[in-house]
C-alpha cells in the first residue's frame, strides 16, 4: 500500500493515527476538532449501534429524540453543576446570515438571540426539563428512554474517535420512583455495556465505580467499564450514572406516590460513544492494520480471485459466486473483490489493513483440487481447505476467531494488572510495565490529585465486588481498606 | 380520553396539532421551533429509517457521517447560492461559557471564534469540500454516500413534523464521472422515494420536476414526489437533485478521466425527513386519531383482555399470551395491554387514537367459544373470528389493510386532480374543491409568481412523462405545451 508504516513499538500514537486514516475509518474535518467518519468506519459503528440498540430494547428501553440546542439558563438550574460541568461548549448567538454590500456573507447583527443556545454536551438538562410535564404520578414511572445523537464539547487536543469536539453517542435517561430501582437500572446498564464490550468488541473490561474526583458532576455515583489498550493505557469505555434526585430537584420533577405523597423522582443516565471505535482499534490491531472481531466486521470474509486469462477469470468468478452464496445462506457477510484494476497482492494487503477476519484466495488450480486457500487475519495462519462443507467450517472458525481475539486481549490485560505496595514500586512499575496498578489508597481526593500530578496516573475505578483488604496508602502510608486500580489513561 | 376533540372538518390545523400531541408523537421543545419526538412517534420514524436504509443499501449506497458545523466561508464558495441559499441558520460564535462573579453562567467573551460556524442546514458544502481530497481519478467514482443526521433552518412559523427549526433527515450525496450517470442516480432515488411512499406510508405520490422558481439553489434540476393531504393541500415529501457540476466547480473537485483529461465531477443529492411523519398523519388519520399502515406500525395488533375476577384475568392472560406468541412467530408485532390501572374502554380509545391497525378483545366467554373479537382501525369494522388459524388470518388481513389504506388515499387523490382551463375556473375550483389543479402555464417565472401571489397556489411539479398538449396559460393566455400541477401546499 502507498503509505508509510510505523510500528506500534516505535510510535504507538502515530501508528494509531496512520491506521485510522489508512484503513479508511475516519479523518479530520475542515472544522477544528471535528471528524468525518468514512463509510468503512461508519459500517463498523452501525454494527455496534444495531447490537446495542437491540440490547437496550431487550431491557425495556425505547428511543426518542430531544433537541440539539439547550437554553443557557438551563445550565444554571443545575446548581451543583455550576462549577463542575464542562464549559467548553459551542454557543449559538445568532440565527441569520446575510449578504453585505460587497456580496460577502456575514452574520446579520439584527438577528441576535435574546438568550444564547448551547449545542448539547449531554442532554440531562433538556430531558429533565421535559420530564417535568411527563411525570405526575407513580403510574408515569419508570420512564426508560434512550437517544442516539451527536453531542459537542469544545476540545483543544483531539484525536480521532478518542476525543473529538463533535462525537456520536447514545444517552439513556431513566426516571424511577425509588432509589433502589434507579440503582438496579444503573448497574443493569453497566452490565449491558460490559457484555457488549466483551462479546462484540472482544475487549475485556473491569466494572467499577469512580472516585468522587472522577464522578460526573450531576451524579451521586458514576459506574464505568475500563479497558486496557495495547500500549498499557486504560480507556474508559462507558459510564452509567446514578443521578439520585439531583436533576429532579434542579428541574422540579416530583411525582405522587401510591400513598399520595409528593416526592422527587430518581434518575439514571448512561452512555457509550464513537470512542468505542478507538477501543476496538487499539485493543486488537497490529502493524499490518486493523484486526476486527467477526461480530463487528462489515465483511467477515473476503474472496479474492486469482487468474491470468479471461477464461480463467470467468471460471474462478463462477466458483467464487457459488461459495459466496453458500456462505451468505449461513448469515456470513462476504465481500467478493473482483476489481480488475488491482493485483491480488494489493488486495491482500488492503483487506489485511482493513481487518477482515478471513480471506479466501481462489485460482484455477484450487478449483481443480476442490479447495481454497484460507488466511486468518488475527493469527495470520494460512491453510488449504475443501470447498465442500465450507459453510460450516467458516461459521465455526469465525466463532473461534471471536473467542481468540477476546482471549488474547484478556490474557494481555490480566498480565497487566500489577499489585504494588510502595511508592517506589508504584512509580517503577508504572514506568516499566504500564497497565493497571492495584494499590492501596487512603481514600482522599487530595492524595488522588497528588498522585495524578506526580505520575499522570489516575484512579480508573474501585472495582465492583472488590476484595476488602487492610493496607496502607502507597503515597501517604495512611490506612486503607481496599486496593483501587490506577493507570495512565486516554 | 382526557382531551378535547376537534373534528377534521371543523379545524384541520387544530385537529392535526391535537392528534400529534394526544397520540404521543411529538411536542414543542423549550427551544423555539424545535421539537421533541416522543417514543411512540420515534418508533414510527425508526421503522421508516430501517426500510429506507435497506433500500439505499440495496441500491449500492453506504452511510457515513460529516460534521454538524460548517465554516461560514464555505457558503461563499457556492457562488450561485450566495443569493439563493437559506440564510436563516443557527450561527455558532463562541466556544466557552464561564461562571461570572455573581455565579451566573455567561458566554466567555474571550472565547470568540475567528470564523463563525453554521449548524448545517444541509451538507453539500462540507461534503464537497471533503470529496475534493477523495476524488482524483475515474477509479474513485462513483461515490454513493448517505448520511442520517439532524439539520437546522431557523423557521419563524413552525408546525410539528411539517416545519421545525431542527429536524431529522437523511441526505444522499453522490459523485459521478458523467452527467448521464448522475441523472440516472437522481431518478433512481426519486423512484426509491416513490416506492417507499406508496408501499410503506400508503400515500400515492406524483413524481415530477420542479420549475426553476422551486428548484434547490445549487441544483440544475430538482425532482420531487408530491402527496395530497386530506384537506386538499399538497405536501412535498421528498426531493432528488441533479446538481450538475455546480458543487464540483464551487469546491474545485476534478477527476482524471479514462482518457487522461481533467474534468469536473457530476453530482446528485436527495433527502427525505421527519416531514414524512406529517404526511403519514395527514393522509390517513380520522377524527378518532391516527390510522397507521401496518408496514409502519410499531404494534400491528393490540390485545386487550376483558375480565372481572382474578381467576378470569389469569385465564384470559394465558390465552392472550398464546395468541401473542403465535402471531409473533409470523413476524407480526403485538402489544398485550395488560395494565390493570385502566378499563378496557379506555384502552380501546387509546389504541384507536394511536392508530394500531388491529385490536383483539378477549374475555372468558370468547375463550369458551374459541373465538376473539377483532376490530379494524381503518374501517372500524368488527368481527368475531376463530382462534384457530388466527396467524394466517391476521397476516392476510394486515396486507389487506395496507392495500386498503393506500387505495383509499389514492382514490381521494385521483378525484382531487382537476383539469381547469380558464382563470375563473382556476380560482373557483381552488376555492371550492382544493386538490391539484392541472392547468396550462406559459412557462415563465413571472406568471408563476403572479399566480402564487393571487391565490397562494404554487406549481407543485411538472409531472414526469407528462402528456404534451397544446393549450393557453390560464392566467396570461400565452401558448403552453403541457399542463402542470398547481396546488396550495404545506
Amino acid at each position: 500500500m502507498a503509505f508509510e508504516k510505523v510500528k506500534r513499538s516505535e510510535n504507538y500514537s502515530e501508528w494509531y493515527n496512520n491506521l485510522v486514516k489508512n484503513a479508511d475509518l475516519a479523518e479530520h474535518a475542515a472544522v477544528k476538532g471535528c471528524m468525518i467518519i468514512k463509510p468503512y468506519g461508519y459500517a463498523i459503528w452501525e454494527k455496534m449501534q444495531q447490537q446495542l440498540d437491540k440490547m437496550f430494547k431487550e431491557t425495556g428501553h425505547s428511543n426518542a429524540y430531544f433537541p440539539l440546542l439547550i437554553p443557557k439558563s438551563f445550565f444554571e438550574k443545575e446548581e451543583k453543576n455550576a462549577e463542575g460541568f464542562a464549559k467548553e461548549c459551542a454557543v449559538v448567538t445568532h440565527y441569520r446570515l446575510k449578504v453585505d454590500e460587497n456580496r460577502k456573507i456575514i452574520v446579520d447583527p439584527d438577528a441576535k438571540l435574546e438568550e444564547e443556545l448551547i449545542i448539547r454536551p449531554t442532554s440531562e438538562a433538556i430531558i429533565w426539563n421535559t420530564y417535568r410535564s411527563w411525570i405526575q404520578s407513580y403510574r408515569d414511572l419508570p420512564i426508560l428512554l434512550n437517544q442516539w445523537a451527536n453531542v459537542m464539547r469544545w476540545e483543544m487536543r483531539t484525536r480521532l474517535f478518542l476525543r473529538t469536539s463533535e462525537f456520536l453517542w447514545q444517552e439513556g435517561h431513566t426516571a424511577h420512583a425509588t432509589a433502589e430501582e434507579a440503582l438496579v437500572e444503573t448497574k443493569q446498564m453497566l452490565d449491558v455495556y460490559a457484555e457488549f464490550a466483551e462479546t462484540f468488541l472482544g475487549v475485556p473490561v473491569i466494572k467499577g465505580v469512580k472516585t468522587s474526583n472522577e464522578t460526573f458532576a450531576g451524579a451521586v455515583e458514576t459506574y464505568c467499564i475500563e479497558g486496557l489498550m495495547q500500549d498499557g493505557k486504560a480507556l474508559q469505555m462507558g459510564t452509567s450514572h446514578f443521578l439520585g434526585q439531583n436533576f429532579a430537584k434542579a428541574f422540579d420533577v416530583k411525582f405522587q406516590t401510591k400513598e399520595g405523597k409528593l416526592e422527587y423522582v430518581w434518575a439514571t443516565s448512561w452512555g457509550v460513544s464513537t470512542r468505542l471505535m478507538g477501543a476496538l482499534i487499539m485493543a486488537h490491531s497490529d502493524d499490518e492494520g486493523l484486526v476486527l472481531p467477526p461480530n463487528l466486521a462489515p465483511f467477515q470474509i473476503v474472496i479474492i480471485p486469482i487468474y491470468k486469462t479471461d477464461e480463467e477469470r470467468a471460471r474462478v468468478q463462477e466458483k467464487a459466486f457459488e461459495i459466496k452464496k453458500t456462505l451468505e445462506k449461513n448469515n456470513i457477510s462476504v465481500k467478493f473483490d473482483d476489481r480488475d484494476t488491482h493485483k491480488p497482492g494489493f488486495k491482500f494487503a488492503e483487506w489485511e489493513l482493513k481487518g477482515v477476519p478471513l480471506r479466501i484466495g481462489i485460482g484455477p488450480r484450487d478449483i481443480e483440487n476442490g479447495t481454497i486457500e484460507l488466511a486468518r487475519r488475527d493469527t495470520k495462519e494460512k491453510s488449504v481447505i475443501n470447498i465442500e462443507g465450507i459453510d460450516i467450517f467458516i461459521k465455526n472458525l469465525l466463532e473461534e476467531i471471536q473467542s481468540a481475539i477476546y482471549i488474547k486481549a484478556k490474557s494481555f490485560r490480566d498480565s497487566s494488572i500489577h499489585k504494588v505496595d510502595s511508592w517506589d514500586e508504584f512509580t517503577k512499575v508504572l514506568e516499566e510495565k504500564a497497565g493497571f496498578l492495584s494499590a492501596h489508597w487512603d481514600g482522599t481526593s487530595e492524595t488522588e490529585e497528588k498522585i495524578k500530578n506526580l505520575t499522570k496516573a489516575t484512579i480508573r475505578c474501585i472495582p465492583l465486588n472488590n476484595e476488602q483488604e487492610v493496607g496502607t496508602c502507597v503515597l501517604t502510608g495512611n490506612p486503607s481498606s481496599q486496593r483501587v486500580l490506577f493507570a495512565k489513561a486516554y
